[in-house]
This record gives C-alpha cells, sequence and structure tokens, in this order.
C-alpha cells in the first residue's frame, strides 16, 4: 500500500467520526431520544425531561458535551459510576500518557531514521510505500540502531514507572473504601447439591430457626441432617467483617473440595444460577471452557485468512473473477484493499463476547463481576491471538501453528513479519478503533431499537432496561490497542499518532458514556486492573522480544545485548509487582476490615446494618412489588448478641462438621474416631 | 554393548554387594562400631552398650538385621523417626507394588515382542546386543505395538491408583496428629532489619512487658517503636492452636510485604540465621538462587560429555593413546565401558548435594525443613536434566540446548535415542543404585572417621553429633530410579529386574538405617510427599511423550491417538489431586485445629502447654548447661487468661499497626486518614 492509501482510509474514517459525532450532538438533544443518550441520569431519576419545545437549536451540531464530559473530576464518576469506570478510565489515561512519550521519540526519532535508512532516491512522499517508513527499510548492520534500542528503554522505563506509580495501590485503597457493603460471607459446600436444574428462589429455605436451635440441643436431628442434604451452598452472615474474613480466609477441612468459603459477592453481583454447582465440578468445568475457547480460538482463523487474502489484491481477483472490471479503478482498490479487510474482520469479531460470555457462564462463577472478569481475559487473548498474532504470521493455517512448536524462531520470524503488517494494522486502528468509538456514542443498535419502539409500534411506556458498562468487549479493546502501539512503536511508528487520536478521543467518549448512559449494577472492585497490568507488561515484552529479532537480523549485537537486559529487567519488574500487589486484588487484608468495622462500631451504625442483612440478599430486585422473601440459610448474628464471631464461626464450623461427619457415618456404615 | 558385559557388571556389583553387606554384618557387632551403626539408639539411650566379651560369632556374617528391619511395624517407625522415615518408606513400597506390575508385564509381555521384532537369525543370548531387546527392533509399522499401548495403559492406570489411594490423605490425618506442637505463630516483618550480619542470640530481647502495657496505656511510647524498629521478625504465641492458624491464613496489611506471617516452624526446625531477612528479599533471593542453579545446572553438562565420550571406545583411545594395550583386553574393555563411565558420574555427582543446600540457605527459608525441600526439589531436577536428559541427548552441549528450543520434535528425538542408552542406565542402576545402597550401610566415611577417632588418635569421649537422615540427597535418588523406571518401561524392559532388586534391597536397607542409625532432629511434616506426587505423574506424562514419539516413528497411528487420550488422562489426574491434596500440605485446615484445640482443652493440658511456651524456642538445644534464657517478642497469653484469642489477635495487630503506621508518618511527615 502507497502513502496515499493510507491518507484515503484516514480521510474516509475522519469524514465518518466527523458525521458520527455531529449526528450525535444533535440527537441528544431530542427529547424521544434521552432514554438510549440518558439511560444512567434517567435510572436515577435526577435527569428530568423537559418539555418538548421545539428550537432550532437542537438541530445544530455543538461540541458541549465534549467540554462537559472533560470537566467532570474523577470523585464525581467515581461516585456515579463506581470504581471500575475509573480504572477504566485510568487506562486511557496510562494510554495517553505513555503514548504521548512514545509518539514524541518515535515520530521524531525513530521515524527519520527508518525514512533516511537506505540510500535511495526517495519519490514524492504521497507516492512513496509505506515500508519506506519501517524498519525493514534499515540496511543490515546499520549503526543507527542504537537509536531503536533508546527509544525501547525509555518506553520501558516510562511505561514502567506510570504503571507502578498513577494506579495499582491507590486503586486498592479506594476499592477499600467503596466496599463498604462487602459484610457478607458466602459458604458453599458441595456434599451434596439438589439436581442439575440449578436453583430457584422457592429453593431456597430458611433454616435460622433450625440451626439455631440444633446448636443447643441435637445436632443429630434427622430434621437438620436432611435439610444439609438438599443444600449445595450457604450464605452466611456475620457480625463484623473481621470475622467474614477469617471464615473466608482459612482453610476448612481437611478435604479442600468438601467446605468451599469465599467472600460473597455483593447481593447485586451474585450470579444466583450458579450457586448449585458443586466446587468438585468446578475445576473441570474449568478445564473444558479452557479447551472450548482455544478450540474456537483455531477455528477462528478461517474467517482471518479470509481477511488476509482479501490483502491480496491478485488473490481477491482469482477469487471473484467478475469483480475485474471495478477493481481496475485505482480508488476502488484503495477501498478495498486498505478498509474492506477490517471491515471483515470487524463484523466476524462481533460474534466473539456473546461465546465467550457464555463459556465464562459454564464455568461456574458465582457473581457476575467474576464472570464478566473472566469472559475479558478470555476476549483478550483471543484478540491478541487471532487479529495480532494470525495477521502477523500469515499464510496457511498450518504455517502458523508450526511457530508455536518452534518458539526460537518465533523472534526473528516476528521481527520480518511485523513490519510489513504495519499497513493492515494502521487501517485497523482506522476503521475498528475511530469506528467503533463512534458507533458506541451513537448507540446505534438502541437508537433503532428505541424509534422503532416509539414510532413504529406506537409503545408509550418506557422501556426498563438500562445497561451496564461493557467492561467485558471494551477492555479487550483498548488493550488490543495498546499491544499495537507498544509492539508497532518503534517498528512502524507512523501507527502512532492514529492511536494517540483514539486514546484522546476515547477518553471523552467513555467519560460521556459513563457519566450518561450506563448504570453500573454492581461493582467489580477493580478487578480488570490487573489483566490491564499484565497486558501492558506482555506487550513489553513482546515488544523488546521482537525488538530482540529485528537485532539479530540486521547484526546489531550490542543493541541485542542491551534489549536482552531490558527484557531481563522487565520480567523483574512483573515480579515485583506480582509478589507486592497480586494478593491484594484477590482478598482483603485484616487491617483494612478491623478498621472498618471500628468505624461502623464507633458510629453505631452496627445495629442497623444488621437490620439490614435480612432482606440484602435477595433474587429480585429489592424495591420491586414482587419481591421474594429472605430464603437462604442463614446464622443472624445480631439475634444472639451475646456470642463473639469467633465463637459464631466454631458453631457454624461444628454444625456443618456434625453433619458432615454423620452423612459420612451414614453413607459408609463406619464409624470414625471422631466426636 | 553385549548382553555378556551387562550381566560382568551385574555379576561385578552382585559380589560387591554380597562383600558389602557381610562386611556389615561383621562390623555392626563390634563394640567400638555401635556409635557408628547405632547412632539414634545410642542418641535415645535406650541402647545400653553391651561388654565388651568377644565371641567368635562376632566374625560371622549374619543376616538378622535384614529380618528385624522387615518385621518392625510402620507404628513403631513413625513414634522413633517421624512422619518423614514414614512417607520416604511408603515412596519404596509404592516403587516396588509398581514396579513389580510393570516387570511382570514387561518382561513376560513387551520384551519377547521387541526381542522377535524382525526376522533374524538370533545369535547365543550371551553374545546378543542389548539393542536386541528394546524397541529399537521391532519394525516400521509393526502390527505388535498395541502390546506396547495396552502395557503403557496398565501401567499408568495401576501407578495412578496406588498414588491415589497408599498416600496423600492418610498421610495427611496422620501429618495434624503427630504435629501437636504447632500452636505457635511466627510473625515476621519487614519494615526494619537490624544489619546484614544476622542475628545472634543476645540481639533477641524479651519486649513483652512492653508490648502489654504499651497495649493499655501508649501505643506511640517511643520506647516502643525505637524497638519495633530494631526487629525484622517476632514470634507471637496464641492461646490456641485455631487463633494461631488464623493469624498464618489471613492477609494482615494492604502491603503484602510489610507484614508477612507464617505458621511458626516447630522449635528444633527454625533456622535461627536466616530470621532476620526481610521478607521484600525473599523473592529477589529465589530469582537469584533459581538462576544461579540453573547456571550450574547447565555448566554441569562437561562432567556428563566426559562419561560419554568414556562409552565409545575409539574416543577413548584417541584421548589416552597409552591405555591402547589394556584396552586390547576384553575384560578391560567391558569394565571400562561397562562401570567406569558411571562410576565417575556418581563421583561427579557428589558435589551437587552440598551446593544445592547452600543455594538453598541463600534462598530465606526461615525452617530447616523448608530448606532441605528446597535442596530436595533441586537436586532432583538437576539429577533428571543431567543424568538421564544429558545422556539421552547425548552430542555436542549446543546439540543439547538446541532441543529445548524445539518441543515439537522432543518426543521423536527421545523415542530414537532413549533405547540406545539403555545400556548406560542398567549399568547406572547396578553401579549409582546397587552402590549408593551398599555404601550407605557401611557408612564408610564415619566408619574410617570413628577408627582414626578411636584407634589413632585415641580419643576416649563419644563424639556428640548424631546425623539427621539425608532426605535431601536420598529422596532425588529413588526417584530418579522411578524417572528411569517409568520411561525404560517399554523401551528396554530388561532394566526392570535390576531396578526391582534396588528397590527391595532399598527398602530393607533404609528401614535398618532409619531404626538405627539416624537420629530425627526436627519434623518436616511429609512435606516431601507433594515432590514425590509430582515426579511420579511428570514420569509418566515423560514415558508417554516418548511412546507418543516411537508410535509416531514405527507408524502405529492407532496406538498414538490412544496414547494421545492416555496422556490427556493423566494430565487431567494430576489436575484434581492438585485440587483436592496440594492445599492441605501446605496449610492446616481449621477443623483439623479445633478438634485438637478441643482435646486439650478437654484433657486439661492446656496450663502445662502455656507454662511451657516460654521456654520452647530456644536457640541452643534444651537441657543443655549453657542455656540461653528464651529471649523474643511474644505475647504471653496464659498471662492474661481474660482475654480472648480473638482479642489477643486484635492486639497484636493494632500494636503492629500503630506502629507501622508511626513509622510511616515519622519518615514521610505525612498524616494519612487513618487512626
Amino acid at each position: 500500500m502507497e502513502f496515499s492509501a493510507l491518507l484515503t482510509s484516514a480521510g474516509i474514517n475522519i469524514a465518518l467520526c466527523i458525521l458520527y459525532l455531529s449526528l450525535y450532538s444533535i440527537l441528544r438533544k431530542q427529547p424521544h431520544n434521552f432514554r438510549v443518550y440518558f439511560g444512567r441520569r434517567l435510572a436515577e431519576e435526577k435527569f428530568r425531561e423537559q418539555v418538548d419545545y421545539f428550537s432550532f437549536e437542537r438541530l445544530l451540531p455543538t461540541a458541549g458535551w465534549l467540554v462537559k464530559a472533560y470537566w467532570c473530576t474523577e470523585d464525581e464518576i467515581r461516585r456515579v459510576a463506581g470504581l471500575d469506570s475509573v480504572v477504566f478510565l485510568r487506562l486511557f489515561i496510562f494510554s495517553i500518557r505513555i503514548f504521548s512519550i512514545t509518539t514524541l521519540i518515535c515520530v521524531f526519532g525513530v521515524l527519520p531514521v527508518n525514512y533516511n535508512g537506505q540510500e535511495m532516491a526517495h519519490t514524492r512522499v504521497p507516492a512513496e510505500s509505506l515500508n519506506v517508513f519501517t524498519i525493514a527499510n534499515l540496511k543490515e548492520g546499520s549503526s543507527k540502531l542504537w537509536v531503536h534500542c533508546t527509544a525501547l528503554y525509555v518506553i520501558t522505563i516510562s511505561a514502567c514507572i506510570l504503571l507502578f506509580q498513577d494506579s495499582a495501590e491507590r486503586a486498592y485503597r479506594k476499592f477499600v473504601r467503596v466496599k463498604l457493603s462487602a459484610f457478607d460471607q458466602n459458604m458453599r459446600s458441595s456434599l451434596n447439591r439438589c439436581g442439575l436444574c440449578g436453583v430457584q428462589a422457592s429453593s431456597f429455605e430458611l433454616y435460622r430457626n433450625k440451626f439455631v436451635e440444633a446448636k443447643k440441643s441435637d445436632l443429630t436431628d434427622p430434621e437438620v441432617v436432611e435439610a444439609q442434604k438438599d443444600c449445595p451452598g450457604a450464605i452466611v452472615f456475620f457480625k463484623t467483617r473481621y470475622a467474614a474474613i477469617v471464615a473466608s480466609q482459612v482453610l476448612q477441612s481437611s478435604n479442600p473440595m468438601l467446605w468451599v468459603t469465599n467472600l460473597a459477592p455483593e447481593p447485586r453481583d451474585v450470579y444466583w444460577s450458579n450457586l448449585w454447582i458443586p466446587y468438585r465440578q468446578i475445576w473441570l468445568r474449568k478445564i473444558a471452557t479452557l479447551a472450548a475457547s482455544v478450540f474456537f480460538m483455531f477455528v477462528f482463523i478461517v474467517p482471518v485468512a479470509f481477511v488476509q487474502s482479501m490483502m491480496q489484491l491478485e488473490q481477491l481477483k482469482q477469487m471473484f473473477p467478475n469483480l475485474r472490471g471495478a477493481l481496475k479503478t485505482s480508488f476502488c482498490v484503495r477501498v478495498v484493499t486498505g478498509y474492506l479487510p477490517s471491515v471483515v474482520l470487524l463484523l466476524s469479531l462481533y460474534t466473539v463476547p456473546p461465546l465467550m460470555m457464555r463459556f465464562s457462564a459454564i464455568e461456574g462463577s458465582i457473581s457476575r463481576s467474576g464472570r464478566k472478569t473472566s469472559a475479558c481475559t478470555k476476549i483478550l487473548i483471543f484478540n491478541i491471538w487471532n487479529v495480532f498474532f494470525v495477521n502477523v504470521l500469515s499464510g496457511s493455517v498450518l504455517n502458523q501453528l508450526n511457530v508455536l512448536t518452534r518458539p526460537k524462531d518465533m523472534p526473528s520470524m516476528l521481527a520480518e513479519l511485523v513490519p510489513k503488517q504495519a499497513t493492515f494494522f494502521m487501517t485497523y486502528v482506522l476503521t475498528s478503533g475511530w469506528f467503533s468509538l463512534c458507533s458506541e456514542i451513537l448507540q446505534v443498535y438502541n437508537l433503532v431499537y428505541n424509534f422503532f419502539r416509539k414510532f413504529i409500534c406506537c409503545y408509550q411506556d418506557e422501556p426498563e432496561y438500562v445497561y451496564s458498562f461493557p467492561y467485558h468487549t471494551e477492555v479487550p479493546k483498548v488493550l488490543m490497542f495498546n499491544v499495537l502501539g507498544f509492539t508497532f512503536s518503534i517498528m512502524a511508528p507512523l501507527i502512532l499518532p492514529f492511536l494517540l487520536v483514539y486514546f484522546c478521543l476515547g477518553y471523552l467518549v467513555y467519560r460521556n458514556q459513563i457519566l450518561n448512559v450506563y448504570y453500573p449494577k454492581y461493582e467489580m472492585g477493580g478487578k480488570l486492573w490487573p489483566i490491564m497490568h499484565n497486558t501492558m507488561v506482555f506487550s513489553l515484552v513482546l515488544t523488546q522480544i521482537i525488538a530482540l529479532g529485528v537485532f539479530t537480523i540486521k547484526k546489531a549485537p550490542i543493541s541485542t545485548g542491551f534489549t536482552i537486559l531490558l527484557l531481563i529487567g522487565t520480567i523483574l519488574f512483573n515480579e515485583y509487582c506480582r509478589q507486592r500487589f497480586s494478593r491484594i486484588f484477590n482478598s482483603f487484608s485484616a487491617q483494612d476490615f478491623i478498621e472498618l468495622d471500628r468505624e461502623d462500631e464507633q458510629s453505631g451504625r452496627m445495629r442497623e446494618i444488621h437490620e439490614h442483612l435480612l432482606d440484602a440478599y435477595c433474587q429480585s430486585p429489592p424495591g420491586s412489588a414482587d419481591e421474594i422473601p429472605m430464603e437462604m440459610i442463614m446464622e443472624d448474628p445480631a439475634q444472639e448478641a451475646s456470642n463473639s464471631s469467633q465463637e459464631l464461626c466454631d458453631t457454624v464450623q461444628e454444625v456443618a462438621g456434625s453433619i458432615i461427619q454423620e452423612h459420612i457415618e451414614e453413607r459408609h456404615g463406619s464409624s470414625s474416631g471422631r466426636r
């Protein structure tokens, strides 16, 4: 592809973007679209629908929304949309910062070196092949490779500093403060399960009284044993958060599959239809979904290969002989080779998120946030493999698999192929990146649905459903562009300005959407940050590996040595971060919980919290007319104020232990030495 | 090598074995050797030295000790030598069982198939090349490969059943019961450290009173803060085991490197000189020792390559031209090619354990058992790499490293090379295996040392030192033979009878040594079992991968398919075991600890235990004259019987929290929002 083709593509996309954004600024002002563009505000009922008077201004595109989105503070966003939005927007801030630095260095430092890499007569820039701007243009043994090596050092060190400083610890402190509602405790026993049909609301029963009586009298009461048998899971309440965290983090029984305890997800976050799954099935389910995901990942190579074949004009002519006429026009050629392939790829990628979400549900997570996090990881890996690797390692499917089995040849192979695919990824950023932002802000699907509902079907009532933010599709998308940015930074710096525009526009668009459209139904508690962190480190390592390959091919031993040093440093940095931060994202610390408990005690809120425990966990949304009464196994600590939390914890264990023991003896007819 | 050379080697070794064992049965009857052969019994002073009367019987070899070793019950062994000995002997029982089955199947099923694999005129068996007995003798596309596939299935399934049934859970139950002394709790803070010199006994101080007072009055007392600053680690005592396990398993602070809690090793198990190491150094130390171990592993290829070259007669003649004369004798040739190489390898392997033990000490484990476990893993991986892989992948060093980078070619390469090296490994079993048993029972080094001490230097006093069992050298050795047994089982079944003899003899010899010689100084708590389990599964998977290679080379697609199924099954089995058992080997369950606590309470031992806490942790052995008084930071729960363990735990945390907070504020001059 020539530079002019790239400009054509960029031109089309800039025009489309301006069109879409103007359209948005007009459409959002129409009162009948408020349901589409101000879903969150309407859900919170702070935003009253204005009187539907007509003014000419409503038909003029304006940029006021951009200004509003930009000036909103982070605290306000956290208040209205939760910690996850803040984490998500921090990803954009990180990206904008690191790619500002990268763009500066690579466009003004690396790009001229690439362009003047070989002694050749340069034609006019627009007619220049894009390969001239990549590292492929440099001669073997070029003395200018130290520029690339230095750029790599600057990028890596900046990224590490930014990753370590703008995020993990601060996010965590907020995370604890926000999760004030996490005073509950979920204990899951996989001793029995009530069939394969999933648990209906009516299948829960209130065992409190039975257990409280049983504790004081006869633990071997057949009624209690029977009750336990029917119950694959239970939510147990503790008086303090500290007691709950102790019960969740301590290994309960010497068979770790018999009694599994986790902190309960917050009420709205519980994924009720997975609560029945016995723990002993979960590892098998995880392996099965992993296998299915991997299988799907490789099957997906077929559409990607089709996209690849569209890039080659000759192959295209062979496949569709009757298009030959049209393909003779230079403009058509540019559109077909520069624009269509990534649209096809984009459309076929739309099938991935629902499927991965399905896989993650089958996996057995008991919280919606867990399911979303798992789907997010799957989609991310899928994207990196199918968008990045398969496109780079173009060729037959067998060829691609072959690379996996020869890791040693990987760096040099990537080094040779990555610069060649720079063109494709530039257009990918333009179409997939910019275009996805536009369609995100326009909410095309909802707009059309709303239109048909209101004006064709003439429904007058407002639809009840408000969407929650689709982190599982948006996070992988943004991370994918980060991967592209890092890997292409020193290979083909021309991609960087387009990316920077994407991140800046994305920051504004998503701020606007978070503030106006999406309603956070549950808190994920910053669980996405480790995924982001790991992907960043992965991109850095991948970039360094590719650079290693380039330096080896171009015969620059000193640069190779320095890159190996940098690689080791990056891995050590990651290991340190893992040691330092990974545990706090998976569990809470006793210190924080004790502090929160004390605050509650001092403020006198304890009594109130205990009273609200009873109706906290409810399968239908609270406040709705047909509210189902609280039906689950629980120990209500407020009722037994004389027992310390320690004792309560003991009791739960004792009750359970005895019942399990009873059950074992019943089954095997043997009597073990335990009481 | 011919079959007769193997017989020569076997003959030499059998003769040596009988000689050594007879010698042992005579030497053990000499009273002046009692210190060497009955160290444990003397240490326990149950074995009174008999009057030194002379009888002719003392000079006759007898087999009574074998009978005694055989008839001792497992309970007795556990009582006198701890759980680890039982686990170690269970490894032998497992090996004997599985290799009885394997030998039966492979010698009577697989061996004849191999021998008749090609239509050829067989010469007399003694003059037959050993290759005839291996799978290499089978033709391509042979229809008899299903025999090998079936044998592989039988071996894998038997091994999995034996691994799952004779060990993990039962071992664990015992493990908990035995560890009655584990009521202590070690908390290590890495906030400060007292220099790089290691902690002397005198640098510990008794902070109890300070802390107990401080809790009730002023936590910000500068004296307490000062005390905390000097203290890199502390041992904290709790009233109940349950409280200790809660404190050890719950994440204490939101910076996981600030407050690290572990269950304290039992008093004799504490590795005092590592207590000062701040936790934030430990991950770096681990990475550094890992790098050093890997480096040493590859450096060691040099002596192994030397051993390899000795196997090739022609190369040997080139290296040592003046040996040409001697090498013409057929007997000499047999000795040099069949016996010497493995002796050289054996001797050079003696340098490995001390070095790996050093590495593990540097790694920073706070318990002796942790250090030994880590050394054991290192030595095992070292042996598998340097004894198995390097010998199999013989050739230049570069060649060997090349294989690592092309994992896809690994199966077929191994399949081609493993049968070729069968000869070497057979002689390795004879020399390294049998010979090491003989030298183990004879205790040559101690015998000579004792002799010189008594008769040359004329010392009359008995040396005080009794050795503890060297699990870190013996376990890898035995596991190495398991790896060899599994991998060669269907490739070259001729190795199996030699191995079976090794395991049977080893079982008796080690039982004898455990009963008479070694004195268990500390309990490792069955920590070695996971290593054994993982090695077994690794061997099975390796065997299957090699078999895959063989079936691919020999063009047996059906067998290949079935082997892939078996491989997946084995990996699933391992995953299940990991889910089911891995956690209980790393931590205790609350249920068990609560039961133990109750038992103590009911038996009225509580008071007594609390009183003994004070002198439980002491750097010099208890009972010795120069006992250093108990000097460490502690909360003595017996002194404050009114506080519940929960409160105690809170208090420790509170004290620490405040101090840390104080410290942070002092350092940074900032005041955070915390109390």
